[in-house]
């Protein structure tokens, strides 16, 4: 799966001119996604520069053959549940195949050119029927950030050094890039009276992840090992976790966040796949002098090696004021995924330690990705420390939280030496009013 | 929904033998399910006595008309989940119209009888496909007993009388009676040495749970009220929920219980419908004096007025050995649905009253049900305190916690003057040896 051939070639361009200068989906991308088009049922496609080839047309054109034609076929659906149980290698196929048929003098451009949706007459769908959603917490000093806020005796808890700590979360809320936030009511208690009401959040924020997709499942009971769990991972997208903090820290002893979380996850519509992502593999950081030594199932060569992300990520807010002045967003973070204390592979053999079956489509996200630095930080919680130092805006606003017609963007790069660097689109969403209850 | 009518008359009696002296099945009950039928793919039925009628023989069949017709052809394919979708009245109907099929002296007993099959020529499925599983902790006595070992400073947290705690759980390892249980794997700390191993659990444990099946979801964004919730239940399940709770010591702060449940959740086959279960409807226990105020969205006074269950719970034990001599189960627990400090309507208004969207299928576990005495405890957690009062077993064996070889069965009896009571048949597993890993 490390594989880098010619389809990573940086100097390869694309006879779709709009791929050849674009930031996120040049032709060494080639993202898996599912689209409705005018309005229709939602048909896998592949994103090139502005935009979408779909793939149930590429499967009927007779220029594929053998894994890249299957991983077509299988990719035909409203869903790409099918292709990602593929694995891997399909997968690859068609993307070597889907590369040479987009490269600038292509033989075939006349043919696939007649394929191609414009992405603006496109609306993105979720890439697949999500069966479980998880979320981790990898980003260790968000969670020493949070924890010293929550916990200011025991930031950062003893089982943090040990365990890739995750939680089951709800996938029935898991949407596409702008989808609107409502303001979610929830059970809040008020901190000076004790009172506890039903009432809109007052503490709205976002959080900075990354969203894995899984490609091939496993049975229940049996385990992925670490040096397998590339084979079962599919790609990446920008996830945002929203979260109502108030509701959190009234709820979330003895079981864990549930209502504070549950009202909406947004990611990204674009897998960008493991194969796309191959030349920005990085080695995972040595871990600090004294942390733990990590257990067996937890530890394998290749991963401590090829296991970081050379990625950077950033989240952007505009408000209503600001986009009606034409000011440009506010930069929140600029944080790197090198900053998650475990890996991706860490997240599927732990997860699956005890026998837990994934399935295809499952998304596992990573917690927020925060560096230890100010202006790293994922989420408002950590920004403002809990409200305490609000935010200035352009124009004159604060910000503590979120607040109606806010817009919070997400934005992710892969960058490395020597190669064209791609991303994930986008990932917004606007902060709607409560409705009324 | 609470609907009494001629479908419960406790005289009433079926052509179908075996379900006149059945302890779980009567005429009165009529669950519904999805079986595989000698090995065939699953197809939705209805339990009678010792039969299940096929619900696609039953559509063809030309025996049904309007909403009754609608909902068994919604019931033929490999899951529940379009029936459930359709919410009560059909289902209502679908009830009334094969009770009337299946009473003594039908005129279409010859029809009905050719589709029959011998229940034990069939494997029960999974009733629906499930979206999300959502567990809860209503058993206040659960939450004190276990609060108490955990956290013996502060047993029942300050959220736990304002707010139906639940959680997130893990929908794909939600099995039905009968899958082997293996003994997971998981990261355990050494109490005495402080030493972290990654190795199987030593204090494996059941749960005595209800599931509820939802039936018709809400749009993402719109909270069912506690007034309309009942609209929204399709009927019941035994549910246990195995629990390692080693694994769960070490890892469930802060974000709740992950690996020490996801590896197997066990419930019965048969979803025991509301309108089955309409006779046992009881008034909800008047809460303590000096408990908060129920806030507005958590109160109505029809749950109130009846949104407890008339239904005895309990778990058996056999060992290996206990089996091989022929020794009847051990009795762990007899309890009470009524020990519930929140109900089952509760838990829907609350789950969704940010919005989340929750999807037909859904399953919403009720958490452990103890109640306050020795002898109803719903898990082996409570009965020996932690492993320090082993339990004595027939045969001289003692159990802490389970051992391999050990089956935990949970049995249900809805039970009320002067109704023919109605069970839900078998939520059963056996611990197997850890695998090799």
């Amino acid at each position: 799966m490390l594989t880098i051939d010619e389809t990573h070639d940086p100097a390869l361009l694309s006879w779709v001119e709009s791929a050849n200068d674009h930031a996120d989906f040049p032709i060494q991308n080639l993202p898996l996604g599912v689209v409705s088009h005018l309005g229709g049922p939602g048909r896998g496609a592949i994103a090139i520069g502005e935009m979408v080839l779909d793939l149930a047309a590429l499967a009927a054109s007779g220029l594929l053959e053998g894994d890249a034609q299957a991983a077509a076929e299988a990719g035909c659906g409203e869903s790409l549940n099918a292709l990602l149980a593929l694995g891997h290698l399909p997968r690859r196929a068609l993307r070597r195949a889907v590369s040479a048929l987009l490269a600038a003098g292509s033989a075939h451009r006349d043919a696939i050119e007649g394929l191609l949706i414009p992405m603006a007459q496109t609306r993105p769908q979720l890439p697949a029927r999500i069966g479980d959603y998880s979320d981790f917490y990898v980003g260790i000093h968000h969670a020493q950030g949070v924890g010293a806020l929550f916990r200011p005796d025991q930031p950062l808890l003893p089982n943090y050094k040990h365990i890739p700590i995750g939680y089951h979360g709800r996938a029935s809320t898991v949407r596409t890039s702008d989808t609107p936030l409502v303001r979610p009511h929830g059970q809040i208690r008020d901190a000076a009276t004790g009172a506890v009401r039903y009432e809109p959040t007052a503490r709205l924020d976002f959080e900075l992840e990354l969203g894995l997709w899984i490609a091939r499942g496993n049975p229940l009971g049996s385990p992925i090992p670490l040096a397998r769990a590339h084979d079962h991972m599919a790609g990446l997208t920008l996830l945002n976790d929203w979260s109502a903090r108030d509701i959190q820290a009234w709820e979330y002893q003895p079981l864990g966040p549930f209502q504070s979380k549950s009202f909406l996850t947004t990611v990204s519509p674009w897998i960008v796949t493991c194969e796309a992502l191959a030349p920005f593999r990085l080695a995972q950081p040595a871990r600090p002098q004294g942390d733990p030594r990590l257990l067996p199932y937890l530890f394998d060569e290749a991963d401590q090696a090829h296991g970081a992300l050379g990625l950077e990520l950033r989240a952007t807010l505009a408000s209503a004021a600001m986009r009606r002045a034409g000011t440009a967003p506010l930069e929140l973070c600029r944080t790197q995924a090198r900053a998650m204390y475990w890996t991706l592979g860490q997240m599927v053999a732990h997860h699956t330690a005890n026998g837990c079956a994934l399935e295809s489509g499952d998304l596992l996200g990573t917690g927020t990705i925060s560096g230890a630095e100010a202006g790293t930080r994922g989420s408002l919680l950590e920004i403002t420390r809990g409200g305490a130092d609000p935010l200035a805006l352009p124009g004159g606003e604060t910000r503590t939280f979120l607040e109606d017609g806010d817009e919070v963007a997400l934005h992710g790069r892969f960058v490395a030496p020597g190669r064209r660097a791609i991303g994930f689109g986008a990932c917004r969403g606007i902060v709607m009013p409560p409705a009324l209850v």
